[in-house]
């Protein structure tokens, strides 16, 4: 099992990774409680459920099953989590463990740091893509406006990571969590983004997934570690996500998985990157290895304009214009304002180049 | 203009208290912000709104005006906060301002708490009782079950207090600030409980208006800095709350003022604390000024049992038995789980002394 500890402004945190530790829960648990909620979704319960309720050694465990996606994140769920919390006699003294991906985290996370004022919590990851989201203490709920509007900082009180729950994901998903750790890749390592551009998503080895998950998280953890609320560099890990979350609001949450479309957030940034920097990245590499690797890349029409529209209700975009995360190279990131015409044009034409490219085959 | 800085673990932040400031509100501003969103309630808009908006200093400024009570604290009309600063184009540097009592305070403090994670609130206090939830950053919503049970621990980045304001108070509203006066009192200072105990409600001048909220403040502010998370003196608090909780909760929250229920918890603790000390406190003297001053001291016939319950439900009852705050003395107070016997047979005679009490005329 490998360990590694997070320093939040709040409190330092430890992440362990390693293979069937969801069955040694009751060892890694960072306190003694009075009770015990596990939050989980439809598609993790039947799998990974038990094992964790069985690996507790605690008389009062409740549990609360989620729908799948990212319907699971409105405020109704939002609170029905607080009227589970509440008749179970949940107290300051519980726990709420969040069993699942990055939907389970960020609803448990927020209903945790909501509950009587912030209770201990524990995200207990079943993805490759909720490497990211369960390490730097974001959690939030969606508003119809807009994704993960509503919510806190507040960092877990443990990451408990069993590979082993990696094995029960289909393809769709390793898609979405690789394109996050593509994007780590292109932030800071340009040796690890090569290495990614080498994987086969149809054939990954056990070995392979420990490996780049525990290198994304040194990732997500430094950069995090720097800067806990969003304040300078923490900025860079959205790259990407301007125009990802802008297409997941259009799109409909769950039709697209969330990393498929930062990946096409991935290629549009790097695109605006060679435009603004006149600096060589690998885009060609990079959209060869997600055809390669099935990425959807096709997206139905949609008005340039109606996407700037959607950015601009991003939580991330200032008041006046968007603010992007770009790359000078790979390793170095920065942000910059773009403004309306120059990303119209961009937008435009990056779509145009899409479609043609998806009619021609890729 | 007096001038107070509470130490919060995430911030330091001034309270202003003095006449008339409410107008001087731009330049007592904490940073600059790109839009600024005042939130107030139906009562208070028509008085104080314009005032504060034409105090500004800035071109974005939004208003969004809740019910009056506790019904504003409800999970819909948080979800229509967030809407406003959505839709209004706030960002992360927007500011929030809570005009109003403890309801606008709570309410518009937790949306700022959990708007895009968290952007700059400023409390600007229009009621006696608001000056105890203004200062200590618990802001919250309630649930179904019980009262702000969904919440944060967010300072705001300052607390600007306009005696003025308190001009427009009913009696029912001073009575409810007094309370929690009486309350800081009873915690930390026998003088100013005596101060107290010669005020005559229906008569009150400014100077004691001003002495008695600033000496309030104090007591508060310094029970906070030592301790933001309420584990441990922050607790004392709650005294008269563990009742008056329950009482509000179950009365319905509007009909009785929050402290006018609290001022029956604390004859109870008050109570409870004799039979447990064998102290002699003064029980006869704050039910004589209760009664002089008008609080409403007859309840419904209410069972204890049904209480009990309700107390449970409570966020600072622990698990298993219900834990009060009690006084050795006035200036000493203490916690001490009370079994549900003992709870029952206190209960039941305290509420039937209110009762003969009632019918006797006090």
């Amino acid at each position: 099992m490998d360990v590694l500890n997070v320093k939040a402004a709040s409190r330092t945190y430890p992440i362990y990774v390693g293979e069937g530790i969801r069955r040694d829960i009751n060892y890694l648990l960072p306190g003694s409680y009075t009770s015990v909620l596990i939050i989980t979704d439809e598609a993790v319960s039947g799998h990974y459920l038990e094992d964790v309720k069985e690996g507790l050694d605690q008389s009062r465990v409740f549990t609360h099953v989620i729908p799948v996606g990212e319907q699971a994140k409105s405020v109704d769920i939002f609170y029905q989590l607080h009227t589970k919390a509440i008749t179970c006699g949940l107290d300051r003294q519980s726990l709420i463990i969040a069993l699942g991906g990055g939907v389970v985290g960020d609803a448990a996370g927020f209903a945790a740091a909501t509950f009587m004022r912030g209770i201990d919590f524990i995200q207990m990851p079943t993805t490759i893509l909720a490497h990211d989201s369960s390490v730097g203490g974001k959690v939030a709920i969606n508003h119809e406006h807009g994704k993960n509007l509503i919510g806190n900082f507040y960092p877990p009180n443990a990451v408990i990571y069993d590979i082993q729950t990696l094995h029960t994901l289909n393809k769709q998903e390793i898609r979405s969590g690789y394109a996050e750790l593509v994007k780590e890749a292109l932030l800071s390592d340009a040796d690890f983004f090569h290495t990614l551009m080498n994987r086969n998503l149809a054939s990954l080895t056990n070995n392979e997934l420990t490996e780049d998950i525990m290198r994304g998280i040194r990732i997500k953890a430094s950069i995090v570690e720097t800067d806990e609320y969003e304040s300078g560099v923490r900025t860079y890990l959205n790259l990407g996500h301007t125009l990802g979350h802008a297409l997941e609001a259009l799109l409909g949450y769950g039709k697209w998985t969330h990393g498929e479309l930062v990946a096409i957030g991935l290629l549009f940034a790097i695109r605006v990157s060679e435009g603004a920097y006149d600096t060589n990245l690998p885009l060609e590499k990079l959209y060869t290895w997600l055809k390669t690797n099935d990425y959807p890349l096709e997206l139905p029409v949609i008005d340039a304009e109606t996407i700037i529209t959607k950015m601009k209700l991003d939580k991330k975009a200032n008041n006046a214009s968007i603010r992007m995360v770009l790359l000078k190279e790979v390793g170095h990131p920065c942000t910059d304002n773009i403004d309306d015409a120059d990303l119209r044009v961009h937008l435009t034409s990056f779509l145009d180049e899409l479609a043609k490219q998806a009619k021609n085959g890729g």
